[in-house]
């Protein structure tokens, strides 16, 4: 099994590292770190780098791909060369995921046409207003045939073990959860716009580089 | 506000990403990695690195430090400069850290000597058997004094929301658990090995590093 995980300049760190560290388990597993250009990606914060060993080239057919989010998506949105090579590679890619405002970017390669997807809470409605064909919905993981778009950021996690079990068998997957040990207790149940408390939400709206519109 | 996570080779990406998602979000954080040496440290499986910005000499008074986990752990815990540099540091931290198999190396520097602490599941027994004086207990995230350990991978989200809202207050820790969409929805029950199937537990057991004395 080969899976490939694209890197860009401002992405989220644990979108591609929560499904990595997932997806590396399964047996015969090789995952690759691919950017447009090789070398270190600086994430959203700017404090850490994720080596990128692998240029688009290299990679031409991965069984996997992932395509994490951050504030890097919106360029890569504008990306001819990044979409095409989505385009290219998922026509022949077993899964095709994103997590997190990644699936706007599998939205803007036209991937996501007619289908139920999910995003970052706070980007949902822009999977909707940018008229790209999908049908945002508020869930943590969403199974289209083999597109699989997760939640924010640490959706990917969930995102990669329901993708293990659906192509390796639940005791792959599970046998990966629990050397993981992931077993979460959040402290707070706060995880959610819907579960947090409003004076939260809105803080955290406020901040968001997505704006909703009046 | 200053964290420091330590990176060296062979190890586990999560250990280290998870905390590092949640303190970079805590207002006015600044979040260094750091190694012995700087450059591209390589993870357990190889196939991704983190790059450490930082050497030991650059990081000296730190308000966090993370010690996260992995197979590089066992070389750690006989580095004489490693575990100065951490005794050194913890003596003016607010608040210093472990994730997963990390605590081992915080106990081969002296500092769990008398404290509850944890570490993965897996290694408990190693806290133990090794007489580095803790008492290993099997919880998420253990906090003793400015010493806090968390269990396996994972566990380091928790880790740090939970330090999040001791130093910084609830409503900083659930606007970062918001922002990062932690609603965590495993699909399995299997985080642990009191949750998951004994056939499972076995599985995993089988191929850990930590073997269990007959």
């Amino acid at each position: 099994m080969e899976a490939a995980i694209l890197l860009f300049d401002r992405l989220t760190a644990l979108d591609a590292v929560g499904p990595y560290e997932v997806l590396r388990q399964i047996p015969g597993a090789q995952v690759r770190f691919v950017a447009k250009e090789l070398g270190p990606k600086r994430t959203d914060a700017g404090s850490l780098a994720l080596m990128a060993d692998y240029a688009l080239k290299d990679i031409s057919s991965p069984d996997i791909i992932v395509i994490p989010g951050g504030p890097g998506q919106a360029d890569l949105m504008e990306d001819r060369v990044i979409l095409d090579w989505i385009r290219q590679i998922h026509t022949t890619t077993h899964w095709t995921t994103s997590v997190c405002t990644g699936a706007l970017i599998l939205a803007a390669a036209g991937l996501l046409q007619g289908l139920r997807a999910t995003t970052h809470w706070l980007a949902l409605h822009v999977l909707l207003l940018r008229q790209l064909g999908a049908e945002a919905v508020s869930e943590r993981v969403v199974v289209q045939g083999k597109i699989i778009t997760a939640a924010g950021v640490s959706a990917g996690i969930d995102m990669a073990l329901t993708l293990t079990a659906l192509e390796y068998g639940e005791e792959v997957a599970q046998a990966i959860q629990l050397s993981l040990e992931y077993d979460p207790q959040p402290p707070f149940n706060a995880g959610s716009p819907g579960k947090a408390p409003a004076t939260i939400v809105e803080r955290v709206r406020s901040r968001s580089r997505f704006k909703v519109p009046a």
